[in-house]
């Protein structure tokens, strides 16, 4: 079975959240198929071993990991191989494997950018 | 003169301002009558005040600022006010409003879960 990890940064207050599981949820609606998790760097739960967990619970075999941070800094760079690295060697039989950033994506700028003129063009 | 203030939160990584850049230069040729300038929390220049000052320095009158943060957490609930407060103290003839978050917005949130989609079908 196919799946879907999207790793987010976290944040302590509890709303931070909620765009990442309106994409989760798009997701799931959108390829009711494929299992799809959240998973955090830091602050809020799952992290990315137990959402891998979960995902290999369900039966997935092949976990394609979706970086939901625009900019590719240290937590791209460094951190998410480095969980990547030890998933693998803990699940085996998993393949694993990450896409690039959405901030590369000039479908995502796009929308970004109209997002701000509509801003713009609104009440006010 | 309307313009509109990128804000993003910065990262040691140069490249990490890529997207950020690439939204700014959207801006700037679907609007070439707006100043669009783009400002970092740390790390990065310019910082938010030093960003409001070009713009006041161009002519400015009315400033949108757009947080390109996904996630509401302390960056947008604390820091920004908290320099929007400044800046209005600073340039008080400088009309300042800040915009919600694009990670509230359903073509964004939509745009990203297609990002998602794309890459899962992609080669691999």
């Amino acid at each position: 079975m196919q799946a879907i990890l999207l790793f987010a940064h976290g944040a302590r207050a509890e709303s931070w959240a909620r765009p990442f599981r309106a994409i989760q949820d798009r997701l799931r609606d959108q390829r009711p198929g494929i299992a799809v998790e959240l998973a955090f760097l830091e602050f809020m739960a799952p992290d990315f071993a137990t959402a891998i967990d979960r995902l290999n619970a369900q039966g997935a075999t092949q976990v394609l990991v979706c970086p939901l941070f625009l900019g590719v800094g240290g937590h791209v760079l460094r951190d998410l191989p480095a969980l990547v690295d030890t998933a693998r060697t803990r699940w085996p039989e998993l393949s694993i494997e990450c896409a690039g950033s959405p901030g590369d994506d000039p479908q995502v700028l796009d929308a970004l950018a109209q997002y701000c003129l509509r801003q713009f063009s609104g009440p006010g």
